[in-house]
C-alpha cells in the first residue's frame, strides 16, 4: 500500500517561509513544476500552517509563488505513478487538510496570485480568506480535461461563487481572467502585474495594523458562524464580542477614536 | 451589574413613525448622535417593531434616518462607561433581538439609506429584506478600527454578501460606495441623492399594490426556507403556496389576470 | 378530490425528444399555453426525465421551448378550475418533484431560454446546471401580480442569486433583462437571439467531449456536498475523487495530457 503517511517533511526548499513586520510569507518554489501540490509540497505546507498556529507573533499570512504558475493543482505524474485507490485516498485527505488549516488558522490568509491557478492551487485561492492576483493570472478548475472532476476543489469553489458560475468552471475547465475572478467573489482585488507586490503588501500592512485580538477574533469567528442558522449565529457572535469587549485594546481603541488619536495596540 | 433589562421604553423622539397608505416609517432621529444603537435607540426600534408585528394595517415598513448619517453602530461611549462583560451581553443579545425582529417581522422592511451606515449601521441594512441608497451613502463595518472585531454585524453582512468580499469589510473596516453595495448585493438599488425620497416611495407603493396576504405569505416563508436542505425546503414551500391558493385574492387575482384588468384585493 | 396522481402519461407532441450525439434536447411544445406547466406538460417531463436517469448514452440535456415563451409558470386557468387544497397539494408535489428531479438527473442539464421565463419557468431555468439566453428574453418571479408567492420558485432562485435580488424579483414581480440574469448568477451565459443555438450548442458539445465517468461524477457530487458542513464535504469530496482516479478514463485522461496529445474516452 502506497500510502505516505510516514512522508518525511519536506526539505525546506520547495516552500519558503519569511517574516518580517508581523506578515509571514510563504512562498511554493517549485516553478518547474509549476509549484504542484506533490507530497511534499503538502507536507511543507501542512508543517508550516502548523508552525504558524503556534506562533503569536504572525498577524497575517501571504500565500504566494514563485515562477509563471501560482500553482497547477496536484502532480499528476505522482499521482499516475500510484494508482491504488488507499494512495489517492490519503492525497486527498492530505490536501484537504491543507485546505482546512488555512480555514482554521489563527489569522487571516491572503493568496497573491500570478501565473495560473488551476483545480487544487484554483481550490488554494478559494480557501484563503483573501486574495488579491495580477491582472494576467488566469483560474480554472480544469481536472474534467483528464477525466478527473474536481471534486475538492469544488468544496472550495462554491462556497466563494454563486453555483451555476462554479458548475460552468468545473463542468468546461475553462480559464477567467483576474477580472472575471473579482467580479465573481472568487478573488478581492486584481493589480497590474507590476503592482501585485504593493497591492499585497498594503493589504497585509493594513491587517497589521489593526488590533491582533480583533484580528484573530474575527478569523475564528467568521467561517464558524457562516452555517449556523440565524439565531445560534447571533448568540454566538454576541457572546464573542462581548468577549472582545473585554480586551485592553478594545478600552484603548475606542479612547483613542473619541480622541480622535491613532491607537496603541496592547499586542504588536 | 448594569445590565438594562429594567430600562424605560424610549422617549419617542428618538424614533419617529408615520403611517401612510399602509407604509410604516420609522426614523432613527438622534442626528447629534449619529443615530447610534445606544440603549434607549434599542428599546425605541425593538417596542416600534413588536408594535407592527400586530398591527395588520402596515403592509410595508421604511427604516430611514434623519440627518447626515443613517446609523453609526453602537454607541461607543455608552459602550466604554459600561465595562462589564454582563452589560456587554445583553446589550449584544438586546441589538441581535431587534435584527431578528426585521428579519421575523410579518411584512417587508425597506431600508433607506443616507450618509454612513457603519457596524451595527451596516448591519441594520443588511437585515432589511430590501435597501436603497442614495448614491453618496457608504458602508463599513469598521469595529476593527476601535479594536472590536464586528462579529454580529458579520452575521448579517455574511448573508448578504461573498464571503471574500464580506471577509475584505470586516478586516480593513474600510468603506464601499452605494454603487459598489449593489454590485455586491448588500441593497438593491441607488437613486441620485435627491431622488431618494421617491425612489424609495415607489418601491413601497409597489408592494403595498400586491395581495397582503401574497406579501405577508413570501415574507414570513423566505427567511425559514434558506437554510432547509432542498427536499425539506419545496415540501414546506409548496405547502405555504397550497395554503396561499386558498385565499381570495389568489382567486380575484387570477381573474383579473386573465380579464386582462386590475385585481381588487380583498384586504387594503 | 381533484387531485391528478391518475393522469395518463402526456401525449408526446408537448415535450418533444431528440438524441443526438449524446445530446439530449427535450422542447416544451405548447407555444399557445406559453409552455406553461399543466398537468400534462410536468407529467410529460417527468417522464422524459425519468428515461433519461436510465440511459446511459444521455451525455447532456437542454431543455428548450417553442414558441415566444420559454415558460410562463403553472398553467392559472387549470388551477382557477380545480380549487381544491388537495389539488394543489398535489400540483406543486409534482412541480417540485421535477424541479428535483433535474438537480439529481446524472447529467449536467442546460436551460436554453427564449422570450420569457416566470414563476415555475424561472425556477425551471434556477433549477437546471447551466443557462443561455437570448439577449431578449426575460425573467420574472410574477405570481405576486396575482395574489401568489412564488413560494416554490423561491426556493430554486434563492439558491442561485443573493438574497435581496431575489427578494426583490417577488415581491416587485417585476422582469429583469437577460443581462442582469448574467450579473445575479441566475444564467451563465447571454447570446444574441440569432447566435442562441450555436452558443448552446458548443456549450452543450465540450460537455460531451469530457470523460462522461467525470461529468457524471460531478454532477452527483456537487448539489450534495453543497450544505454540509465543510470537514463533511471534503471528506466526501476526497472520497469520490479517489473513486474517480480508479477509472480508466483519467489514466488515458493524464496519459494524454503528458504527452500532449488529444484523450480517448472510454465511453462515447
Amino acid at each position: 500500500m502506497s500510502t505516505f503517511q510516514d512522508t518525511p517533511l519536506a526539505p525546506s526548499n520547495v516552500l519558503h517561509r519569511v517574516d518580517a513586520k508581523g506578515i509571514t510569507t510563504l512562498t511554493l518554489n517549485q516553478p518547474e513544476r509549476f509549484n504542484a501540490l506533490s507530497e511534499v509540497m503538502l507536507s511543507a505546507l501542512q508543517a508550516a500552517l502548523n508552525d504558524i498556529a503556534e506562533d503569536e507573533q504572525v498577524r497575517c499570512v501571504v500565500l504566494a509563488a514563485n515562477g509563471k504558475a501560482f500553482c497547477a493543482g496536484h502532480d499528476l505524474k505522482q499521482m499516475r505513478a500510484n494508482p491504488d485507490k488507499a494512495y489517492y485516498q490519503a492525497l486527498f485527505a492530505r490536501c484537504g487538510a491543507v485546505m482546512q488549516s488555512i480555514v482554521h488558522l489563527p489569522v487571516p490568509v491572503i493568496a497573491k496570485v500570478q501565473g495560473i491557478a488551476t483545480a487544487a492551487g484554483c481550490q488554494l485561492v478559494a480557501s484563503c480568506d483573501l486574495a488579491v492576483a495580477a491582472s494576467s493570472a488566469r483560474f480554472a478548475v480544469s481536472g474534467i480535461n483528464v477525466g478527473l472532476f474536481c471534486s475538492t476543489p469544488a468544496v472550495a469553489l462554491s462556497r466563494n461563487v454563486a453555483r451555476k458560475r462554479a458548475m460552468e468552471m468545473l463542468l468546461t475547465g475553462e480559464f477567467i481572467s483576474a477580472a472575471q475572478a473579482a467580479e465573481w467573489g472568487l478573488i478581492n482585488r486584481v493589480a497590474d502585474d507590476d503592482a501585485l507586490d504593493d497591492a499585497v503588501e498594503a493589504l497585509a500592512e493594513s491587517i497589521c495594523a489593526k488590533s491582533a485580538v480583533a484580528v484573530r477574533t474575527g478569523k475564528a469567528m467568521f467561517s464558524r458562524q457562516l452555517t449556523m442558522p440565524l439565531d445560534e449565529a447571533y448568540a454566538f457572535a454576541g457572546e464573542t464580542m462581548a468577549c472582545n469587549m473585554q480586551a485592553e485594546d478594545v478600552a484603548e481603541g475606542i479612547d483613542a477614536f473619541i480622541a480622535k488619536r491613532k491607537p496603541q495596540w496592547s499586542h504588536r
